[in-house]
């Protein structure tokens, strides 16, 4: 199943997708969700998750304004998620931040997540290494995490994506990459993390590599539309939004190598 | 007293509008009460409400992101609003998904709300039938729950307001049905939440039943106006913003009928 | 090191900013701080504060939807940053609805905040003067504000700013006031919230009068950009932000006296 089939499936079935992600990025990455075509749930009590959860097409789990009640109910999510053989998808925003952060970030990659997403910084503090990372930025190149990446998905039988200027993704196995887009997504807040709930919704409609290519190339492709027409950061997120909208399933090769 | 003229005392006196709404809708809700012409305060401390919420115009509550510790906010708001005759607004958002929430919406109207506001799924399920609901988008037609609001109309003594591609409001006496807007609504998310914020904004200004049916109004004109322009969902939210400020009172009975 | 040095070191050393903020301003206060050129931070977990405030280059605390977990945040956050002298700025938003706020701001007060930004009710307020403010809006002109600014300035040695059409600041010695922007921009919700955010990238890369006045004229002149070509609130936060980055740092000289 192609990514292109898979943006068609996703548009046809409009699956709900079970987001639990941080303050800054819920609205925008709902509007992102929409705006490809799935339906974004954003739920967190620990009373409804167990019920919710597996009737959901896929769960994303990102730790961006962590504290100890929210990774409580992303445990229990991600608990449900594995049961249920539902695919979820890891973003350890700014993990090597403190010692809170990357325990938290070790005790959910020990649930297994089906797709792992984060920044070149983040994805090599994951699988141990050092790194530049200053906050929620990247300090480093996706090329210089590409090993990192490689061992995450042997070590945890996950999909790894390393999204930057030019975005990296394997299985352990088969890799790709994705180039395109502007300097300017950067520097509009929570696209990041808007990328990893637009993966929950891929995820949802077709198998876990093409999906987390699919979804990077979607991104990549209204981000190059959009990267003509803006005069900055403001009117750079209007026409993303837009563009994730009018992006058709066979603009999706053109951005993939 | 006419919506139009419930617009322009709200503008004149830009009532305070006290919303305990969900994480997604925070801001998108504020923006739309602030461009309509009212002034929001997003406020939920247990410590706060008693003392807040009298001084307000109107309370609007959503279930949205709900938590134990909001859920006893929204109920000590609710109670605090009953006590003081101050008019309240409550949206059942996806109430239908778990046990959870069916049960933290039932109590809430059992507070006696002055508006129930809610997509056809919402209200379907409010009044205890099945629908189609999935998350927080509607499977059902608003036709289809007309029924059911007049009988939640008339069992708690409250407006009820059904959103869809043509609205309908009863008060279980009077009805009426607005019309007009986009399909692209419904794509740009927490626009139903932020539609409950201002009606609470018109329900400061004005009786209850043509206080819902002006923000109804309201919606739909500055709808039209952004469908007219927008080129996808970015792009409308940033015409319909502008819109809701322009909208003049005189325009509102146009899409009432 | 006059306003305009200190945006330029701002973007040459991208300060990683701390932003202790409401629910309704996150993603709008990201956004501007990325605008302007540094990078923001949302991090409130107890966990981890005290290792990561440190590695800031400043904090900002604003008081927005407070509770009691977030002020024990706030707290902890500016005895950290008091310790490693790295500068913070308070932003006390509508303290003057409840006890509970009102204690909330003197608390932090206490722990001598480097900046000390409101509107003209708000500092009215928290000098212990009668004001007429409503909500988070204003309900009284600049000017009736500065001689409380002014003593706020020498009781608590911090840096004063009042912002509203002609914003004032004051160290308790000098004063400066900066004059431009748009009616518009009370109508965009979290606007003064971000302007707090964007004061803690410029305490982060110089002095702290100088750096306030920066972050007000920096705001001035990017809200003259956007006035020339927005229709509504929509369009303005559009262009607003692109003009936060399109901003000289020489243009900043024009809006200050």
């Amino acid at each position: 199943m192609a990514p292109q089939d898979i943006l068609t499936a996703l548009r046809d079935q409009n699956p709900l997708v079970h987001c639990i992600t941080n303050y800054v990025a819920m609205n925008i990455a709902a509007n992102v969700v929409l705006a490809a075509g799935a339906s974004p749930a954003m739920v967190h009590a620990p009373e409804e998750i167990p019920e919710f959860t597996p009737i959901c097409g896929a769960l994303t789990v990102n730790i961006g304004t962590l504290s100890s009640a929210w990774l409580a109910s992303m445990t229990t999510a991600a608990t449900v998620a594995g049961a249920h053989n539902i695919p979820w998808v890891l973003d350890p925003v700014a993990h090597f931040i403190s010692d809170y952060r990357k325990a938290a970030a070790q005790d959910l990659l020990a649930l297994r997540p089906t797709v792992i997403r984060g920044n070149a910084s983040e994805i090599l503090a994951l699988a141990g290494e050092a790194g530049a990372g200053k906050g929620a930025d990247s300090g480093d190149s996706v090329d210089a995490a590409q090993s990192a990446a490689n061992a995450l998905a042997t070590q945890w039988g996950a999909v790894v994506a390393v999204t930057g200027p030019v975005d990296y993704v394997t299985d352990g196995t088969q890799t790709a990459q994705v180039s395109g887009g502007s300097p300017l997504m950067p520097k509009i807040t929570a696209l990041g993390c808007s990328q990893t709930a637009l993966m929950g919704a891929y995820c949802a409609s077709g198998p876990a590599f093409q999906a987390a290519l699919g979804a990077l190339a979607h991104f990549k492709v209204a981000g190059n539309a959009a990267a003509k027409v803006a005069n900055g950061p403001g009117s750079f997120q209007m026409h993303f939004l837009d563009a994730l909208r009018s992006t058709r399933p066979q603009d999706l090769a053109q951005v993939i190598a």
